[in-house]
């Protein structure tokens, strides 16, 4: 495959897959997001290393096609995981109407990070067994459906929620939850500034003031199960 | 830490973290999930290997708690990741009870290597903005709330329904969901016997008929979506 999509899981160097690290170590051009790890780019040793930030999305879709089409090692890391919110078909629809080869490696969503990283149980018998994962945005740009999203069963999980959590909160009470549902904010999963708050709907925005982003919005009866939060992992990266 | 509850991934070795793959060639106890590929228990060079199956979950609970307090390294190694719906928290409250020093890895879920592996986004701008995540079954053993689900707007995503696929196609008819709607299986997502089906609510069960556990379902807008499966990723392993 020339171009690789990759995920780089949570932030954690040391949770990224296998496979896609042996895709960086071995790259020709390497194009990597704001989130990932510095330690895993300077992995990707003799690589061209092209940050995302600078670029629009149709430069990185033109950058991954040009090099891609030379039939050069290209490697595109993402956070996270590059489907889940990630926009990653974006880039693998650009490189398939290109006729260029491509492979894609999923990574550890912050999602699947929740559990045991930050110690909260996403299920659990007898308090959740459905789990619902939204964007704070629809996806067309419109405010949430909070009536519809109020009288789901089990867990919410909400990316991209931290910069409107009051707006979240209080829509979601409005509608008829309680002020009193348990809610947690986990900002940096993974990352050495991670950090964990739980307040409940009433008071999760004032709790969670001055967290930065990425962030990760847990609302519902498994934040009252939760039990310690194990921030960073030990980075156990081998070069 | 002495114990670590590792999530091995939806089945291709290289898609077990970094950090996961260091601790399974470095400990002295592994004990190891029917799922997990035998390319990854054989990476555990020189410990004692248990296969879980041959064990209750009361059995495992005291092996860990037994090598743990005696501060050997031991790996719990478990298919996809261990909280997603893996029982991992069982296994955990066993260990903290125990006052076992314990760390958690987590793994690449089934459900995050769908879009990336089967072709199938779980979110797309426009179609569909929302996820729901449940099992075949609820928590305690019931059935399905079809009327609910027939009502929650985005992606479904069924895991370990295979079994009652009739059952739940025709729960979600009855309760006002179309006929035509897509659905999608996908057996032994990331092994070499991967395969994917793809038909409607009304079809499905049919069209799935003779796949093998493990399976995930997926329903909704975003299987007509789909591209091409990439069943198997190249594999990794640097011995």
């Amino acid at each position: 495959m020339s171009v690789a999509i990759v995920g780089a899981g949570p932030g954690d160097p040391g949770l990224i897959t296998v496979r896609g690290l042996d895709l960086v170590r071995d790259c020709e051009v390497l194009v990597y997001d704001r989130l990932v790890s510095l330690e895993l780019v300077a992995q990707a040793v003799g690589a061209a290393r092209i940050a995302r930030e600078s670029l629009t999305q149709d430069e990185v879709n033109r950058v991954l096609v040009h090099h891609g089409t030379r039939g050069r090692r290209v490697v595109r890391l993402k956070g996270g995981d590059p489907f889940i919110f990630g926009r990653g078909s974006e880039e693998v629809e650009a490189l398939a109407a290109a006729g260029v080869d491509y492979e894609v490696v999923p990574g550890l969503s912050t999602l699947t990070a929740v559990p045991g990283l930050a110690g909260i149980p996403l299920t659990a018998r007898g308090v959740a067994s459905q789990l619902t994962v939204l964007t704070g945005r629809s996806g067309d740009g419109s405010d949430l459906d909070y009536e519809r999203l109020a009288g789901t069963p089990g867990t919410l999980v909400i990316f991209m929620g931290l910069a409107r959590l009051e707006a979240i909160a209080d829509g979601l009470i409005l509608a008829g939850r309680s002020v009193d549902e348990p809610a947690a904010v986990i900002s940096q999963l993974s990352m050495p500034g991670a950090e964990r708050r739980i307040g409940t709907l009433g008071t999760i925005a004032g709790v969670a003031r001055g967290l930065e982003s990425p962030a990760i919005v847990v609302i519902g009866d498994v934040v009252a199960r939760a039990t310690q939060l194990n921030p960073v992992i030990e980075q156990s990266l081998k070069t």
